[in-house]
């Protein structure tokens, strides 16, 4: 029996995509294999990591056009043909098993080409996250509820920016700012919206990643790490206080696990170091639009609409392409699964992902399940002892659906026609 | 309620794809629509008919590369969304109807995108006759099958290559044979390859389109066309007399209906007037590779292996394109449908195209319906006072299928999931 893998994290209008990360960190499959005597393949995704078409060019305007999830979908088809030893009648049952964007085309294989994929494990997989399907400040919303468990601490954030955005107005201000926040780069030239990104992707990152073990996955974090930062942030701050506290909770998500601390380098956004993320801006300008939004009323961030006009100019600007609002709803559908089969999707209850999760129709043979306490994909990482029994529970079913999909393949090739 | 019908006809090696012609003769659609106030729109296939995306030069080496099932059945799709106005929950249930390769794509629209389509009737749909799923001569063993019901008529066509070939070596048997058959151009160029082509590419369209009515639909002809020309070759006969029997039964083929006889122009090939076919050849160079070969045994042709190096070589020649052998399976599966649904494929026991209809595996939820004395998707014909009871079940049994679906597409939207 063979098992396929597909796994590809999201980050936040980002994409994680070398492949070795995830075969690191994708426990769940390593733990099973032998017990379903599977082989495992990770496959990467076209444009990914170093599976660069056109090699160091590849994600330059005029090479980049081949890069799509029905491309990269093919590419898969090809791939596990190939294994299958171009046979007409497979032997072996694929299982594909995916994360995030991962999980969506662990999904999308299942239900595109289903005579090559016996079944599909889609982990946190947003699905429908397309634009009309979801609310666009679900995902902070989410991203908020985490912060919220901590006394104080959402609350200490959301008063954080315009208190950042006041000091970075004077010079002394913006002096302390840098001194405080340690970070890179001259302390007269602040770039403060650069610097407000920065950590409103600290935050989301931390909530994705919110694991009951130390990872670095997507950068060296601490287990429970949004309430490690949450730890400085949990009385009611107010002026430099709070600043220190938001300073001391940065440092945990910049310098966690590093042997010498380093400056805070903002400007340089999320460029894990484990993972290349080029291609999948170029995807969410023309096929994976997901709207994300903030309010600043319902959530702790600062009031960010979405706006897809100036979305779609900026992608324009980019690429030369404006993204075709409803392209990926056409090619997969959102949550209109009435006719999939042998997939299930789980999402974790403390993930902002699940914000594409919510899916209301589902078939005889396709599975939601919802893991209480759990963050991004969490229950393909390898098992911890740390692990709460809704993950584990989660694995165990994972384990049932796939016994089952493998039993039906090996019976559906029973009936044969012979014509003389 | 909408019906969207893409319905095109497979001729061997060849494609007719004018969607005026269909219009015309899909009976089926047009008798049934009122009942369950269905809109009709009939989708031209790009490259077809009036499709052409480059004009005039669409169909040469430049611009041909855009012609893929895949990319028309993206088409379909975007149409379909259009009709529905681009709602994120379709509020219409839509039937695809399709005959031959049009059943194909009614199939594989519904296997790849049900999200849009409700269901689909596949009628004569050779989607198990890509290389090794059937075997290469059973094409012309069904062809030789229609004619054999007539007593000498197989015999004397399989009897006819040998003598029409001799007789053309020479001078005078060439000019005999020239007026004799009434052939086009001058009698000393007679092309005997093109003529050898012609009359079996006759005996294949005859058998293809053996309706119990007459028809126009490849081309004019009587009721019961099979018997009609075997008429001629009812008795055991050689030389001279074999050769006038072959002339009135391809006089048939050429000239009935026309109101003055014409000489049979047998070098233009196939080129029916009322549709066009240039499409289908570079289709079938890329991903529609169909083996048909003929043994001169089991089957009235000349021998004629099927030699895929010759027939690469031969695309390669015309379009600078290999064809990719296992593409269409890979793409499509051939006949693993246990994850399929709601299609319905239909096959006439009489049609050469059945020996891609020998599907072993079948679902819930996909019927195959074999036709008996039932030509090329004769199921899809306006009815007839002449047809016998297995086709009117048939359409019967669509009917049925068609309802039960857009029931099913009524009761599934009932669950909503609230957010707050």
């Amino acid at each position: 029996m063979k098992i396929v893998l597909q796994i590809l994290s999201l980050q936040r209008h980002r994409l994680s995509g070398q492949i070795e990360a995830f075969a690191n960190y994708t426990g769940f499959m390593w733990e099973i294999a032998a017990e379903y005597q599977a082989k495992i393949v990770f496959a990467e995704h076209r444009y990914y990591g170093e599976s660069k078409p056109f090699g160091n060019k590849s994600l330059e305007k005029e090479y980049i056009g081949y890069l799509t999830s029905a491309q990269a979908l093919a590419d898969y088809a090809d791939l596990i043909n190939y294994l299958q030893k171009d046979e007409i009648k497979p032997r072996y049952p694929v299982i594909a098993f995916g994360g995030s964007y991962g999980g969506m085309l662990a999904a999308y294989i299942r239900i595109k080409y289903p005579h090559l994929v016996a079944g599909a494990i889609a982990a946190s997989a947003p699905i429908h996250m397309f634009p009309g399907m979801t609310k666009c400040d679900l995902f902070n919303r989410i991203v908020t509820a985490s912060f919220k468990r901590n006394f104080y601490c959402s609350e200490n954030i959301q008063k954080s920016w315009h208190l950042i955005r006041s000091y970075s107005s004077s010079v002394n201000g913006s002096e302390y700012l840098h001194k405080t926040l340690n970070l890179c780069g001259a302390s007269n030239a602040t770039d403060i919206n650069s610097l407000i990104e920065y950590l409103e992707s600290a935050y989301v990152t931390l909530a994705m990643v919110n694991y009951p073990f130390a990872s670095s996955f997507l950068t060296p974090l601490p287990a429970q790490p949004v309430a490690v930062v949450c730890q400085y942030l949990n009385q009611n701050l107010a002026n430099e206080s709070l600043l220190e506290g938001i300073a001391k909770a940065i440092d945990v998500y910049a310098n966690y696990g590093k042997k010498t601390k380093q400056c805070v380098d903002y400007k340089e956004g999320d460029n894990y170091q484990n993972l290349d993320a080029g291609g999948w801006d170029f995807q969410a300008c023309t096929e994976m639009v997901m709207p994300v939004c903030s309010t600043g009323q319902n959530d702790m961030f600062e009031a960010s609409p979405w706006n897809f006009t100036k979305y779609s100019e900026d992608c324009y600007k980019k690429y030369n392409v404006y993204p075709r609002e409803n392209m990926a709803r056409l090619e997969y559908g959102g949550d209109l699964l009435q006719a999939a089969s042998n997939i299930v999707f789980s999402y974790g209850l403390l993930d902002p992902w699940t914000a594409g999760g919510f899916i209301s129709s589902v078939s005889d043979s396709v599975d939601v399940i919802l893991i209480a306490d759990a963050a991004h994909h969490l229950d393909l990482m390898p098992s911890s002892p740390d692990d709460q029994s809704p993950v584990k529970d989660a694995r165990e079913k994972h384990k049932q659906h796939i016994s089952k999909w493998i039993d039906s393949f090996r019976a559906r090739n029973k009936h044969v026609v012979t014509y003389l």
